[in-house]
Protein backbone atom coordinates (compact mmCIF):
# COMPACT_ATOMS: atom_id res chain seq x y z
CA UNK A 1 0.00 0.00 0.00
CA UNK A 2 1.36 3.77 -0.51
CA UNK A 3 -0.49 4.54 2.32
CA UNK A 4 2.09 5.38 4.71
CA UNK A 5 1.61 8.58 7.15
CA UNK A 6 4.65 8.75 9.99
CA UNK A 7 2.50 11.44 12.37
CA UNK A 8 -0.23 11.05 14.50
CA UNK A 9 -2.75 13.92 15.34
CA UNK A 10 -5.14 13.66 18.42
CA UNK A 11 -8.41 16.01 18.98
CA UNK A 12 -11.57 16.18 19.92
CA UNK A 13 -15.04 18.50 19.83
CA UNK A 14 -18.82 19.30 19.73
CA UNK A 15 -21.41 20.66 18.06
CA UNK A 16 -25.20 21.14 18.11
CA UNK A 17 -27.71 21.73 15.34
CA UNK A 18 -31.08 21.22 14.25
CA UNK A 19 -30.21 18.35 12.04
CA UNK A 20 -28.19 15.48 12.92
CA UNK A 21 -25.44 15.62 10.42
CA UNK A 22 -24.62 19.23 10.77
CA UNK A 23 -24.28 18.60 14.65
CA UNK A 24 -21.43 15.90 13.75
CA UNK A 25 -19.86 18.21 10.82
CA UNK A 26 -19.54 20.76 13.69
CA UNK A 27 -18.28 18.87 16.17
CA UNK A 28 -15.39 17.94 13.57
CA UNK A 29 -15.09 21.33 12.95
CA UNK A 30 -15.08 22.25 16.51
CA UNK A 31 -12.15 19.01 16.43
CA UNK A 32 -10.19 21.02 14.12
CA UNK A 33 -10.61 18.25 11.31
CA UNK A 34 -14.13 19.34 9.68
CA UNK A 35 -12.22 20.36 6.69
CA UNK A 36 -10.81 17.22 5.81
CA UNK A 37 -12.26 13.81 4.11
CA UNK A 38 -11.66 11.32 6.89
CA UNK A 39 -11.28 7.72 6.08
CA UNK A 40 -11.99 4.93 8.90
CA UNK A 41 -9.57 2.66 9.75
CA UNK A 42 -8.81 0.43 12.68
CA UNK A 43 -6.70 0.95 15.21
CA UNK A 44 -3.28 0.65 15.51
CA UNK A 45 -0.07 3.07 15.86
CA UNK A 46 2.73 2.35 12.95
CA UNK A 47 6.14 1.83 14.37
CA UNK A 48 7.51 4.70 12.57
CA UNK A 49 4.24 6.75 13.21
CA UNK A 50 5.14 9.77 15.58
CA UNK A 51 2.42 11.80 18.20
CA UNK A 52 2.47 15.51 17.12
CA UNK A 53 -0.19 17.89 18.81
CA UNK A 54 -1.51 20.07 15.91
CA UNK A 55 -2.02 18.16 12.38
CA UNK A 56 -1.00 20.72 10.01
CA UNK A 57 -2.90 18.52 6.93
CA UNK A 58 -4.36 21.05 4.01
CA UNK A 59 -8.43 20.89 3.40
CA UNK A 60 -10.07 17.95 1.33
CA UNK A 61 -7.16 15.76 1.82
CA UNK A 62 -7.95 11.95 2.08
CA UNK A 63 -6.97 11.61 5.84
CA UNK A 64 -7.03 8.16 7.84
CA UNK A 65 -8.39 8.14 11.15
CA UNK A 66 -10.00 6.55 13.60
CA UNK A 67 -13.18 8.15 14.74
CA UNK A 68 -15.09 8.17 18.28
CA UNK A 69 -18.63 9.54 17.58
CA UNK A 70 -21.71 9.94 20.03
CA UNK A 71 -24.93 11.92 19.04
CA UNK A 72 -27.75 12.58 20.55
CA UNK A 73 -31.62 14.07 19.75
CA UNK A 74 -32.16 14.17 23.40
CA UNK A 75 -30.91 16.80 26.03
CA UNK A 76 -28.65 14.28 27.93
CA UNK A 77 -24.92 13.93 28.39
CA UNK A 78 -22.51 12.62 25.35
CA UNK A 79 -18.95 12.23 25.63
CA UNK A 80 -16.52 10.67 23.25
CA UNK A 81 -12.71 9.89 24.49
CA UNK A 82 -9.82 8.42 21.89
CA UNK A 83 -6.75 7.06 23.91
CA UNK A 84 -2.87 6.25 22.22
CA UNK A 85 -1.12 3.60 23.91
CA UNK A 86 3.08 4.53 23.03
CA UNK A 87 4.46 1.02 23.67
CA UNK A 88 8.27 -0.07 24.88
CA UNK A 89 8.54 -1.34 21.01
CA UNK A 90 7.01 -2.16 18.05
CA UNK A 91 3.55 -0.91 17.25
CA UNK A 92 1.16 1.42 19.60
CA UNK A 93 -2.25 0.60 20.21
CA UNK A 94 -5.65 2.91 19.30
CA UNK A 95 -8.95 2.74 21.44
CA UNK A 96 -12.13 4.91 20.22
CA UNK A 97 -15.24 4.82 22.81
CA UNK A 98 -18.16 6.81 23.17
CA UNK A 99 -21.51 6.47 25.11
CA UNK A 100 -24.14 8.21 26.89
CA UNK A 101 -22.64 9.08 29.61
CA UNK A 102 -20.18 11.89 31.37
CA UNK A 103 -16.70 12.64 29.97
CA UNK A 104 -15.07 10.97 32.99
CA UNK A 105 -16.60 7.58 32.92
CA UNK A 106 -16.26 7.40 29.18
CA UNK A 107 -12.24 8.33 28.92
CA UNK A 108 -11.68 5.53 32.60
CA UNK A 109 -13.59 2.95 30.27
CA UNK A 110 -11.42 4.08 26.98
CA UNK A 111 -7.93 3.81 29.42
CA UNK A 112 -9.20 0.14 30.59
CA UNK A 113 -10.22 -1.23 26.85
CA UNK A 114 -6.36 0.05 25.85
CA UNK A 115 -4.72 -1.92 29.04
CA UNK A 116 -6.40 -4.63 27.73
CA UNK A 117 -5.33 -4.56 24.00
CA UNK A 118 -1.83 -3.88 25.76
CA UNK A 119 -2.21 -6.66 27.81
CA UNK A 120 -3.45 -9.60 25.38
CA UNK A 121 -0.40 -8.65 23.05
CA UNK A 122 1.75 -8.72 26.32
CA UNK A 123 2.72 -4.73 25.54
CA UNK A 124 4.46 -2.63 28.12
CA UNK A 125 2.96 0.90 27.30
CA UNK A 126 5.19 3.79 27.54
CA UNK A 127 2.70 6.74 27.74
CA UNK A 128 -0.88 6.83 27.48
CA UNK A 129 -1.88 10.40 25.03
CA UNK A 130 -5.82 10.99 25.09
CA UNK A 131 -8.16 13.65 24.16
CA UNK A 132 -11.90 13.66 25.19
CA UNK A 133 -15.23 16.03 25.38
CA UNK A 134 -18.94 16.10 26.64
CA UNK A 135 -21.44 17.56 25.43
CA UNK A 136 -24.93 18.43 27.32
CA UNK A 137 -26.97 19.83 24.15
CA UNK A 138 -30.36 21.13 23.78
CA UNK A 139 -31.67 18.70 21.36
CA UNK A 140 -29.28 17.93 18.68
CA UNK A 141 -25.55 17.45 19.47
CA UNK A 142 -22.72 15.63 18.90
CA UNK A 143 -19.53 14.78 20.91
CA UNK A 144 -15.92 13.58 18.88
CA UNK A 145 -12.91 12.27 19.35
CA UNK A 146 -10.57 11.81 16.29
CA UNK A 147 -6.89 10.28 15.43
CA UNK A 148 -5.69 11.45 12.34
CA UNK A 149 -2.97 10.01 10.34
CA UNK A 150 -0.97 12.62 8.27
CA UNK A 151 2.93 13.01 6.77
CA UNK B 1 -1.08 10.78 1.55
CA UNK B 2 -1.12 9.01 -2.36
CA UNK B 3 -4.56 9.39 -2.44
CA UNK B 4 -5.09 12.12 -4.81
CA UNK B 5 -8.40 12.35 -6.91
CA UNK B 6 -8.69 15.30 -9.32
CA UNK B 7 -12.56 14.11 -10.39
CA UNK B 8 -16.03 13.79 -9.09
CA UNK B 9 -18.77 12.05 -9.95
CA UNK B 10 -22.45 11.74 -8.62
CA UNK B 11 -25.18 8.90 -9.39
CA UNK B 12 -28.12 6.68 -7.87
CA UNK B 13 -30.09 4.21 -8.26
CA UNK B 14 -32.13 1.48 -6.33
CA UNK B 15 -32.71 -2.07 -6.30
CA UNK B 16 -34.99 -5.06 -5.17
CA UNK B 17 -34.47 -8.45 -3.87
CA UNK B 18 -35.01 -11.53 -1.22
CA UNK B 19 -31.62 -10.42 0.24
CA UNK B 20 -31.18 -7.00 1.54
CA UNK B 21 -27.47 -6.98 0.29
CA UNK B 22 -28.57 -7.91 -3.16
CA UNK B 23 -30.88 -5.03 -3.08
CA UNK B 24 -27.91 -3.09 -2.06
CA UNK B 25 -25.89 -4.45 -4.40
CA UNK B 26 -27.90 -4.11 -7.37
CA UNK B 27 -28.99 -0.55 -6.52
CA UNK B 28 -24.86 -0.11 -7.01
CA UNK B 29 -24.80 -1.39 -10.08
CA UNK B 30 -28.42 0.29 -11.15
CA UNK B 31 -26.29 3.67 -9.73
CA UNK B 32 -23.28 2.50 -12.47
CA UNK B 33 -20.88 1.93 -9.30
CA UNK B 34 -21.79 -1.71 -8.81
CA UNK B 35 -18.35 -3.23 -9.77
CA UNK B 36 -15.96 -0.79 -7.53
CA UNK B 37 -14.43 -1.43 -4.46
CA UNK B 38 -15.57 1.97 -2.66
CA UNK B 39 -13.98 3.13 0.12
CA UNK B 40 -16.14 5.39 2.68
CA UNK B 41 -14.93 8.65 3.01
CA UNK B 42 -16.21 12.24 4.75
CA UNK B 43 -17.39 15.06 2.76
CA UNK B 44 -15.59 17.81 1.48
CA UNK B 45 -14.37 18.13 -2.22
CA UNK B 46 -10.83 19.05 -2.37
CA UNK B 47 -9.98 22.49 -4.63
CA UNK B 48 -8.82 21.21 -7.53
CA UNK B 49 -11.45 18.14 -8.27
CA UNK B 50 -13.62 19.14 -11.01
CA UNK B 51 -17.37 17.43 -11.56
CA UNK B 52 -17.60 15.27 -14.24
CA UNK B 53 -21.03 13.75 -15.43
CA UNK B 54 -20.09 10.17 -16.07
CA UNK B 55 -17.54 8.23 -13.91
CA UNK B 56 -14.91 6.11 -15.76
CA UNK B 57 -13.28 4.00 -13.69
CA UNK B 58 -12.00 0.73 -14.30
CA UNK B 59 -13.65 -2.28 -12.49
CA UNK B 60 -12.50 -3.24 -9.30
CA UNK B 61 -10.57 -0.17 -8.62
CA UNK B 62 -10.51 1.09 -4.78
CA UNK B 63 -12.60 4.19 -5.13
CA UNK B 64 -12.56 6.60 -2.59
CA UNK B 65 -16.72 7.76 -2.02
CA UNK B 66 -19.59 9.32 -0.30
CA UNK B 67 -22.47 6.85 0.15
CA UNK B 68 -26.21 7.94 0.98
CA UNK B 69 -27.78 4.42 1.32
CA UNK B 70 -31.41 3.83 2.53
CA UNK B 71 -32.99 0.05 2.68
CA UNK B 72 -36.02 -1.58 4.05
CA UNK B 73 -37.59 -4.70 4.81
CA UNK B 74 -40.73 -3.21 3.97
CA UNK B 75 -43.25 -2.37 1.42
CA UNK B 76 -42.98 1.87 1.96
CA UNK B 77 -41.25 4.46 0.29
CA UNK B 78 -37.26 4.96 0.58
CA UNK B 79 -35.18 7.49 -0.74
CA UNK B 80 -31.56 8.55 -0.86
CA UNK B 81 -29.88 11.71 -1.81
CA UNK B 82 -26.40 12.95 -2.59
CA UNK B 83 -25.57 16.77 -3.25
CA UNK B 84 -22.56 18.87 -3.92
CA UNK B 85 -22.00 22.34 -3.50
CA UNK B 86 -19.20 24.26 -5.57
CA UNK B 87 -17.99 26.74 -3.71
CA UNK B 88 -16.70 30.73 -4.85
CA UNK B 89 -13.38 29.45 -3.62
CA UNK B 90 -11.77 26.87 -1.76
CA UNK B 91 -13.12 23.62 -1.34
CA UNK B 92 -16.75 22.35 -2.05
CA UNK B 93 -18.97 20.77 0.60
CA UNK B 94 -20.46 17.51 -0.32
CA UNK B 95 -23.94 16.00 1.92
CA UNK B 96 -25.58 12.53 1.76
CA UNK B 97 -29.01 11.89 3.54
CA UNK B 98 -31.28 9.17 3.30
CA UNK B 99 -34.63 8.48 4.81
CA UNK B 100 -37.76 6.31 4.80
CA UNK B 101 -39.30 9.26 2.90
CA UNK B 102 -40.36 10.44 -0.55
CA UNK B 103 -37.43 11.77 -2.32
CA UNK B 104 -38.49 15.55 -2.40
CA UNK B 105 -38.20 15.54 1.30
CA UNK B 106 -34.95 13.99 1.27
CA UNK B 107 -33.61 16.23 -1.83
CA UNK B 108 -34.72 19.29 0.59
CA UNK B 109 -33.41 18.33 4.17
CA UNK B 110 -30.25 16.85 1.78
CA UNK B 111 -30.32 20.88 0.21
CA UNK B 112 -30.67 22.32 3.87
CA UNK B 113 -28.10 20.38 5.50
CA UNK B 114 -25.90 21.45 2.69
CA UNK B 115 -26.78 24.99 3.15
CA UNK B 116 -25.87 24.90 7.02
CA UNK B 117 -22.57 23.50 6.49
CA UNK B 118 -21.70 26.47 4.01
CA UNK B 119 -22.63 28.89 6.26
CA UNK B 120 -21.05 26.92 8.98
CA UNK B 121 -17.65 28.12 6.82
CA UNK B 122 -18.46 31.72 5.58
CA UNK B 123 -18.86 29.76 1.77
CA UNK B 124 -20.58 31.19 -1.07
CA UNK B 125 -22.40 28.64 -3.23
CA UNK B 126 -21.83 28.75 -6.81
CA UNK B 127 -23.85 25.68 -7.98
CA UNK B 128 -25.31 23.27 -6.41
CA UNK B 129 -25.20 19.32 -8.20
CA UNK B 130 -27.92 16.97 -6.75
CA UNK B 131 -28.60 12.70 -7.41
CA UNK B 132 -31.41 11.40 -5.53
CA UNK B 133 -33.80 8.11 -6.39
CA UNK B 134 -36.76 6.71 -4.28
CA UNK B 135 -38.29 3.27 -4.67
CA UNK B 136 -40.90 1.57 -2.94
CA UNK B 137 -39.95 -2.01 -3.03
CA UNK B 138 -42.63 -4.84 -2.23
CA UNK B 139 -40.42 -6.40 0.03
CA UNK B 140 -36.34 -5.94 0.31
CA UNK B 141 -34.94 -2.58 -1.62
CA UNK B 142 -32.15 -0.65 -1.62
CA UNK B 143 -32.29 3.24 -2.62
CA UNK B 144 -28.40 4.86 -3.05
CA UNK B 145 -27.05 8.23 -3.81
CA UNK B 146 -23.50 8.29 -4.34
CA UNK B 147 -20.15 10.74 -5.27
CA UNK B 148 -17.29 8.09 -6.53
CA UNK B 149 -14.12 9.92 -6.48
CA UNK B 150 -11.18 9.18 -9.45
CA UNK B 151 -8.68 10.40 -11.36
CA UNK C 1 -5.60 5.10 -7.11
CA UNK C 2 -2.25 4.42 -5.77
CA UNK C 3 -3.97 1.74 -4.51
CA UNK C 4 -3.38 -1.41 -5.99
CA UNK C 5 -3.14 -4.38 -3.53
CA UNK C 6 -2.36 -8.10 -5.92
CA UNK C 7 -3.29 -10.48 -3.08
CA UNK C 8 -6.10 -10.92 -1.24
CA UNK C 9 -6.27 -13.37 1.72
CA UNK C 10 -10.00 -14.57 3.52
CA UNK C 11 -9.62 -15.32 7.37
CA UNK C 12 -11.98 -15.77 10.44
CA UNK C 13 -11.88 -15.97 14.28
CA UNK C 14 -13.94 -15.35 17.44
CA UNK C 15 -12.94 -13.49 20.83
CA UNK C 16 -14.60 -13.31 24.06
CA UNK C 17 -13.86 -10.56 26.78
CA UNK C 18 -15.96 -8.53 29.29
CA UNK C 19 -15.73 -4.77 26.88
CA UNK C 20 -17.09 -5.49 23.36
CA UNK C 21 -14.37 -3.47 22.16
CA UNK C 22 -12.21 -5.82 23.44
CA UNK C 23 -13.83 -9.03 22.23
CA UNK C 24 -13.56 -7.86 18.69
CA UNK C 25 -10.13 -6.99 18.90
CA UNK C 26 -9.45 -10.31 20.33
CA UNK C 27 -11.50 -11.52 17.52
CA UNK C 28 -9.45 -9.85 15.07
CA UNK C 29 -6.39 -11.26 16.56
CA UNK C 30 -7.61 -14.73 16.50
CA UNK C 31 -8.05 -14.08 12.89
CA UNK C 32 -4.60 -12.84 12.08
CA UNK C 33 -5.09 -9.49 11.24
CA UNK C 34 -5.59 -8.07 14.80
CA UNK C 35 -2.30 -5.82 14.42
CA UNK C 36 -3.21 -4.04 10.87
CA UNK C 37 -4.93 -0.78 10.29
CA UNK C 38 -8.13 -2.10 8.31
CA UNK C 39 -10.09 0.26 6.05
CA UNK C 40 -13.40 -1.31 4.75
CA UNK C 41 -13.74 -2.02 1.21
CA UNK C 42 -16.94 -2.76 -0.96
CA UNK C 43 -16.79 -6.27 -2.31
CA UNK C 44 -15.64 -6.69 -5.51
CA UNK C 45 -12.09 -8.58 -6.43
CA UNK C 46 -10.48 -6.90 -8.93
CA UNK C 47 -8.94 -9.20 -12.03
CA UNK C 48 -5.41 -9.43 -10.99
CA UNK C 49 -5.59 -10.41 -7.34
CA UNK C 50 -4.74 -13.74 -6.71
CA UNK C 51 -6.52 -15.89 -3.78
CA UNK C 52 -3.21 -16.63 -0.73
CA UNK C 53 -3.86 -18.87 1.77
CA UNK C 54 -1.54 -16.87 4.90
CA UNK C 55 -1.28 -12.83 4.35
CA UNK C 56 1.89 -11.72 4.88
CA UNK C 57 1.03 -8.15 5.60
CA UNK C 58 3.60 -5.64 8.32
CA UNK C 59 2.09 -4.61 11.45
CA UNK C 60 0.46 -1.26 11.32
CA UNK C 61 -0.06 -1.83 7.27
CA UNK C 62 -2.77 0.38 6.23
CA UNK C 63 -5.01 -2.47 4.44
CA UNK C 64 -8.00 -2.48 2.60
CA UNK C 65 -10.45 -5.17 3.61
CA UNK C 66 -14.12 -6.58 3.60
CA UNK C 67 -14.94 -7.51 7.19
CA UNK C 68 -18.02 -9.64 8.16
CA UNK C 69 -18.60 -8.55 11.94
CA UNK C 70 -20.88 -10.09 14.32
CA UNK C 71 -21.23 -9.11 18.10
CA UNK C 72 -23.30 -10.38 20.90
CA UNK C 73 -23.92 -9.28 24.91
CA UNK C 74 -25.53 -12.75 25.22
CA UNK C 75 -25.30 -16.20 25.79
CA UNK C 76 -26.14 -17.01 22.45
CA UNK C 77 -24.77 -17.95 18.87
CA UNK C 78 -23.43 -15.73 16.57
CA UNK C 79 -21.23 -16.86 13.28
CA UNK C 80 -19.71 -14.77 10.96
CA UNK C 81 -18.75 -15.70 7.21
CA UNK C 82 -16.68 -14.42 4.25
CA UNK C 83 -16.71 -15.79 0.59
CA UNK C 84 -14.60 -15.04 -2.81
CA UNK C 85 -15.45 -16.14 -6.02
CA UNK C 86 -13.33 -16.21 -8.37
CA UNK C 87 -15.07 -16.12 -11.66
CA UNK C 88 -14.31 -16.95 -15.51
CA UNK C 89 -13.39 -13.94 -16.42
CA UNK C 90 -12.74 -10.51 -15.17
CA UNK C 91 -13.56 -9.59 -12.00
CA UNK C 92 -14.92 -11.70 -8.30
CA UNK C 93 -17.10 -10.98 -6.41
CA UNK C 94 -16.94 -10.91 -2.60
CA UNK C 95 -20.08 -11.33 -0.17
CA UNK C 96 -19.71 -11.09 3.79
CA UNK C 97 -22.64 -11.61 6.29
CA UNK C 98 -22.68 -12.57 10.12
CA UNK C 99 -25.77 -12.87 11.92
CA UNK C 100 -26.84 -14.45 15.41
CA UNK C 101 -27.39 -17.97 14.14
CA UNK C 102 -25.32 -21.26 13.55
CA UNK C 103 -22.27 -21.23 11.34
CA UNK C 104 -23.77 -23.30 8.80
CA UNK C 105 -27.10 -21.22 8.43
CA UNK C 106 -24.54 -17.94 7.53
CA UNK C 107 -22.41 -20.23 5.68
CA UNK C 108 -25.82 -21.06 3.35
CA UNK C 109 -27.01 -17.61 3.10
CA UNK C 110 -23.53 -16.54 2.38
CA UNK C 111 -23.16 -18.44 -0.75
CA UNK C 112 -26.72 -17.56 -1.53
CA UNK C 113 -26.17 -13.79 -2.47
CA UNK C 114 -22.67 -14.73 -3.74
CA UNK C 115 -24.15 -16.99 -6.51
CA UNK C 116 -27.14 -13.93 -6.89
CA UNK C 117 -24.14 -11.21 -7.01
CA UNK C 118 -22.53 -13.41 -10.45
CA UNK C 119 -26.20 -14.01 -11.76
CA UNK C 120 -26.98 -10.35 -11.93
CA UNK C 121 -23.55 -9.95 -13.52
CA UNK C 122 -23.80 -12.94 -16.23
CA UNK C 123 -21.00 -14.33 -14.83
CA UNK C 124 -19.89 -18.37 -14.38
CA UNK C 125 -18.34 -19.17 -10.81
CA UNK C 126 -14.73 -20.91 -11.08
CA UNK C 127 -14.17 -21.71 -7.35
CA UNK C 128 -15.63 -20.32 -4.03
CA UNK C 129 -13.07 -20.04 -1.37
CA UNK C 130 -14.88 -19.49 2.25
CA UNK C 131 -14.11 -19.32 5.75
CA UNK C 132 -16.41 -18.65 8.80
CA UNK C 133 -16.77 -19.47 12.17
CA UNK C 134 -19.32 -19.31 15.08
CA UNK C 135 -19.61 -18.75 18.87
CA UNK C 136 -21.56 -19.29 21.78
CA UNK C 137 -19.89 -16.39 24.26
CA UNK C 138 -20.36 -16.79 28.10
CA UNK C 139 -21.31 -13.18 27.58
CA UNK C 140 -19.89 -10.87 25.42
CA UNK C 141 -18.71 -12.23 22.38
CA UNK C 142 -17.50 -11.71 18.96
CA UNK C 143 -17.28 -13.17 15.78
CA UNK C 144 -15.34 -12.30 12.33
CA UNK C 145 -14.31 -13.05 8.90
CA UNK C 146 -12.20 -11.03 7.11
CA UNK C 147 -10.82 -10.69 3.47
CA UNK C 148 -7.60 -8.74 3.51
CA UNK C 149 -6.40 -7.28 0.33
CA UNK C 150 -2.34 -6.54 0.25
CA UNK C 151 0.72 -6.64 -2.02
Amino acid sequence: MKFKPNKISITSGTGESEHQLNAYDRALKNAGVGDLNLIKVSSILPENCKIKNKPQIPPGSFTPSVISKQTTNKNQVISAAIAIAECEKGIGLICEHSAPTIEKTTVNKTKKMLNQMAEDRNKTIKKIHIESEQIIPTKTGAAVAVAVFWR
